[in-house]
Order: structure tokens, then sequence, then C-alpha cells
């Protein structure tokens, strides 16, 4: 069954946002069989609206639309559709009901939010729950789904209805299935190189590489007409990426890294204390991301100045002007100092050099001190990132939290992102 | 002059790849004056490219197609286009000189890249340096730009390439200017009622409102034939906006909150310290992407656990077992207790519920107290956000800032997002 989606907004032809809601839509339908042959962005503009909707309905068995149904008075999409197919624009008294509730609520009045009440004739509300309600449109037997594009009530629109309704209207011909390896420590190269030979050797398995930096996302995805062998070389598929890639895979699909050394630490009981310099809170900030994480997680310092290292992580000022404060000796004061005074089991300090200036050429930007203290010992590990000030910091956070990971499951310290070549 | 951009690809329409070059080729046209009507997406399919070039090249002034110019076996859009166009495909000499030298450096051949070469005829070469040469073909008139989609080459192809030649066939007729303001602590139903009037009172003036949460975007854009005139209405409507919006912009274009903060405690010589617990280190995280950060922040600390709030900002034991970790007096404490320690000039502090479990009748999910030391006195809020974890997490970070923000301009202590009504 194949569909498109048309998503209608000046600002997506001006390039001013960035639409992330129709390649979520178009993955939730490929992930279920639908396969989606074209995706339109237009403006706002009621002929370009009326020209790709009636193509669309012409080419296609089932059209999503997005966008423009919002209530400032540049959402113009249902007037614009209204207008295009010939019908009448009514108004629908439940939706009504819910915004007057909402006022209500709020003790306010919600100024324009009546206009998302008046649907082209013919509409059936899919989601009464939100205001923001999307709606179904049957135009010349072509199913037409209107949908909000806040990204929950979009997701929400296309699990509880728009999947089902498809489902009702026709079973998928093609089994799908695809999972995402996220890996961490190898380059799109050199994961690509590996599974040369795995991509070849089965119809309908294909392999994508797609850099979400500072990891790599690596989708299998087979598809086919017979399920059973689908779900065949779906499974030897993923144990040969599993086996491939071992290490470096830090989560699959929705899951996290943190999320993953949360669990890690959840099953051995340990606590995890942070000293962060260069990355600023950002190794917190992805630690408490996490729904729970109190429970392994103690506290965090970010310390920036040199007095704020001295201060809350002891470091000793002979260090601080000896080595400097991006060096090998005060990272591991660094990481020794907070798993110290925080009783965690679990140290981990980050110091560098994130630029864009403050680089030396003994101490380039881009040089990052890393080290993890653990009940056993404290390793100590120098790095080069390459890339811009968030690049550097991102990439520090990550090569972190992953050396963790890796000695929480493999009792190791040899860190998945390759040090430099000189460490002390 | 109308254009549009097709973008090729089956990781576009399987929504297993974000593109973000779309949106930048769009943009950069928009602000030379060049409106793209029209982006869309089709998979490596020599029908649908088919289909949509012809389309696009009957409806259209000028046509920019990305994707599938590579050497690997998916990608196909040399050879499809040149079937849609009855071209034959012919070996570019200057191309596959590249490729031999490129081969010759390496030591190594590139197997795969002769494809490369292989034109369709009449193609002229747009930017012999670099191995995915763009290229320009004119077909009936209306010239086809196919360009690599590596973010990079694209830019250089966009400035150097496409942009002069669009100015050599027909100089912009519009005249376009266009400003991003960033507004923080009104929703973008409240800003929009401010500006009915004004949009409807110019011609060529529009005003665009786009989430982006926690800030809203508010985009005024003013295109016309007359320069002056658009310059004219450009200045009176930026400067309605920013008296309307006064407190409530944060930023302008490509700045930030948070490095117009730096740009503040600089000014004054300011020094900024941080205690956050439940926004876990974003605050942080938030401060120091700013380059050059360290001359006016001096530290943070994340205090998730009830010791550390004791040990790092010495919260009195009473405090946190009469009123709680979230409270009015354990975020004064903090905010008093960061200042007092780091001898910083100012204090933020954040304690609250970001959610999802942790909620109770008097102190639900999203309660979350920020308060604001300062040399004359320290002010503290109780708010409540709404969503889910990370939107509290982030509307939280963003107040404070934005609290401090309004501090050192107006020397106000007003907040700008609103209170919840119980303040103690």
């Amino acid at each position: 069954m194949h569909g498109e989606i048309i998503a209608i907004g000046d600002e997506l032809i001006s390039g001013k946002v960035l639409n992330t809601t129709c390649g979520f839509v178009a993955n939730r339908l490929f992930c279920s069989g639908y396969q989606i042959t074209r995706i339109t962005f237009i403006g706002d503009d009621p002929d370009a609206i009326r020209g790709c909707m009636l193509s669309a309905i012409e080419r296609s068995e089932y059209v999503i639309i997005t966008g423009g149904l919002g209530p400032t008075s540049d959402d113009i999409t249902n007037e614009a559709v209204a207008k295009a197919l010939g019908r009448h624009l009514v108004l629908n008294k439940e939706i009504l009901g819910k915004i007057r509730e909402a006022e209500r609520d709020l003790a306010r009045p919600l100024p324009l939010w009546e206009k998302l009440a008046w649907l082209p004739e013919g509409a059936e509300v899919l989601n009464p729950e939100g205001h923001s309600a999307g709606y179904l449109l049957i135009h010349q037997d072509v199913p037409l789904f209107f949908l909000p594009g806040v990204p929950e009530q979009l997701e929400a629109h296309m699990v509880q209805q728009v999947l089902p309704r498809l489902r009702g209207l026709t079973a998928p011909k093609m089994a799908v299935m695809q999972q995402t390896f996220k890996v961490f420590g190898l380059s799109e190269t050199e994961i690509n190189v590996l599974f040369q030979d795995l991509e070849s050797s089965q119809d309908g398995l294909s392999i994508g590489y797609y850099p979400n930096s500072p990891e790599v996302n690596v989708t299998v995805t087979v598809k086919g007409l017979n399920s059973k062998k689908v779900a065949e070389i779906f499974g030897m598929a993923c144990k040969t990426i599993e086996e491939l890639l071992g290490r470096y895979i830090v989560a699959v699909n929705e899951d996290t890294l943190e999320a993953m050394v949360g669990r890690l630490l959840l099953k051995n009981g340990g606590v995890l204390a942070l000293a962060e310099s260069c990355t600023g809170g950002l190794l917190g900030q992805r630690v408490t991301s996490v729904p729970g994480s109190s429970e392994w997680f103690d506290r965090g310092v970010i310390t920036y100045s040199n007095k704020s290292k001295k201060e809350l992580l002891g470091i000793s000022p002979e260090t601080l002007s000896r080595y400097g404060a991006v060096s090998y000796q005060t990272a591991e004061e660094m990481a020794n100092g907070i798993r110290r005074l925080s009783d965690a089991s679990y140290g981990l300090a980050i110091t560098g050099i994130a630029g864009p200036g403050g680089g030396t050429p003994q101490k380039p930007v881009g040089t990052v001190y890393i080290a993890m203290a653990t009940p056993e010992k404290t390793a100590i590990e120098r790095f080069h990132f390459p890339g811009t000030r968030h690049m550097v910091q991102a990439l520090a956070a990550e090569t972190a939290l992953d050396w963790l990971r890796r000695y929480l499951i493999y009792d190791t310290y040899i860190p998945g992102y390759r040090p430099a070549r000189h460490t002390k």
C-alpha cells in the first residue's frame, strides 16, 4: 500500500525550521510494512496545497498531511483543504467543548483557539483527547489523514489511530523487521567494511550506516513476502552484527548509553559521581536525563576554575602548577577526589581543551584527559578529539560513559575510543 | 524566480535519516531573494525520479537535485536522469583525471569511483575541485543543478556556483530581509495576538511563529520589489516587535540566551556559580557551551543526593528534614551556599521534581523552585512546569538563565516565566 506525506508550512520551504516529524511518520509506516513513496514540503499557499493534494490523491492509496493545523493566523490548512475538495468548513461541537473546558480549567480565554473546531465537512475526528485533534477525510476512496505536528500528539495519532485504520483497509503485503544498533568507537567506513559480505548474502536484507554524532547508527532492515523467512534472515543478521561489532554496541533501538550504564550500576549496587571540567555539566545532564537516576547517581561537580578544582576536589596546588589543569595528574586527582569525597563506588573525571581557544603545541584543542576511579584502581587516558567545541565536549562525555559501561560489563580498563599515542 | 528542490534516496522516504541539506539549500536561496516553492523527497527509483523531475521542469524556473550521485551501487541519479531526459551518459575526462590523480596520491585504486565521471550529455561540471563534483544541465531552458549531499561540498557549490549563476540568469526580483527573535515566557498564541494588526498593515510583511521549546522563534520577513521600501518596512516591523515583546526577547538570530548572559556578566565584571538538582548539569552545559565562558563562570555543583546538598552547599539538615529537598528554603540555601562558597557574584539554584516519578499532591511533578542570589539579595520563586521530564528540565534551566538576564539588564527580580500561585 503506497502512500505519501505532505508537510505544509512556509518555514519548511524557506529552510527556517528543520522538520523532523515527516521522518518520524515515514519510519513508523515503514517499520509496519507500509511504504511511503514521496514526501513533499510546500508553503502555506492555498494553490500549492490544492495542486499537491489533488496529485497525491490521484497517485497514492493514502495521504498523510501535517502542518498548518494550529490556531495562529498562518495556519490555513483546513481552509485550503476544504476549498480544494469542494467542502464546507463545519463547526465540530466535540472539539469546541474541549476548548471551552480547557478555558475553564485555565481560568483564562484561549484566543484564536475556536478556529481548531472548524473542520472540512465529512471529517472524522481521530483523537478527541488533546485539542489539536487530527482528523480523517475520505475523498474519492482515498483516506487523507490530517495530523498535528507536535511530536507526542503525532506519535499518539500514528500508533492509536492511523496504523490500526490502515490495517483495517488492507493488511501490509510486506513483512518488515528493523533494528538499530548504536555504535561508538568505530567510524562509518570501518563498520561498512565489516558488513560488505553480509549485505549481499541475502535477498531483502539491507544495512544502513547513519552518523548520529558521536555515535553511528547501524540499521538492519529485512523485507519480504514470507514473514517466517524474514524473521529467520533478521535473526541471523542481528546475530552476525552483534558478533562483529561486539563491545562497540552501546545501545539498541530507543535505548541509550546512559540508561544502559544506569541499569548496570543498579544491578551491581554501584553509585556514580562526576567531576567535569571541559564538558561543563554535559555528562551530568546525560546521566540525569534517565528517569530514576537518583538511585545510582550521587553528585557531580563542574570545576571550571582552578580554585574550584582545589576547593571541591582537593586537587593539590602543586599538581595544578606543575602539570596544569589539563593533565594526566589532574584528571587522576579529580576522579579520586570525587570518589573519595562522595563515597561513590565510581568516579568519572574529564578535563580538557574544548576550544576554540586555549590550545598549545603540546596540548592542542581537542586534548582531553579522562579518568575512571573504581574500587580497584584509577585508570587515566589521554584522548585527542576532532571537531568543534561542541563535538569535543560530546565525544568526551560519550567516551567517559562508554568506558564505565565497558568496565561494568567486561571488567576491562580499555576504552572504546582510541587514546592518543602519548598518554602521559 | 521560483525553484524547487528534489532530494533522492531510499533512506529519506523510509525515515531512517534526517535530511538537513535541503533546509540549508532552501535557506541559502531564500535569504538571497530566490524563493523555493516545493521540496520533494523520493526514493532511488528511476520512475519516481523521472516523474518528479519532468513535473518540476514544467512548473519551475530552476531545479536543484541532491542525492544519489555517489559511487556505490544504490547511487542511480545520473543514469535515471539521462534516461528521463533522453540523453546519453558521457565520460567526463576532467573528472576521470581527478580520480586517477587521487588514486596516485593514495597509492591505491578507488573501486567504483569511475562511475562519478559518467555524466548526462551536456552536463557542465560546476566545481572541478573535489571528486563528487556537482554539475549543471540546461533542459528546455530550465537550469537543473545537481549537487553533492556532503554539507561542506554543498555549501561551496551553493556559494561559489549556484547563486552566481542564478544571478547571471536573472537578478532576484525580490529583495528579502529576515530576522528571528527568540522569545521566552509567552506562548505562540499570546505572541500572535500581539501582532495581528502589524502583519495585515503592510504588503510583503509576514510573521512566523515556530515553537522551538522552550523558546518560541518569531521570524519577521519582508519581501518586495523595491529594496528601499523593504528596508523601511523591515526596520519599522523590527522596532514594533522589539517594543511589543520587550523583555521577552532572549536572543536574536544565531545568538543564544546563554551567550547573552555571558556578555552581560563580562560587561559588569560578574562571575556566576550554579547549584543544580533536578536539571542535573543542563544549566552548566548550556553555560559552558559558550566559548570563553571560563571568564565569567567559576563552578557548578550537581547535588542530586541530600548528602551532597549538605556537603557541597552547607544546606542545614533541619531545612532538608523540615521542608524537604524540593522547597523554597532549600533553593534559597542552595543559591546562597554556592555564591558564598565560590566567591561568585551570582548564584543560581534549581531544585524540583522533573518526573516521571516523585510527585505528591502538594508538590506534583513539574514543581521547581529556582533561587537567584545577587550581591543585594536572594530571590526565590516556585514554578510549575508542564510536560515530560525532558521538558521540565529544559524549562527550569531556561527560566533560571532568563531570570539572571532580566536582572542584569533591567535590574528586576521578576522572572519571565509565570510563577506558580503559591510561592511558599
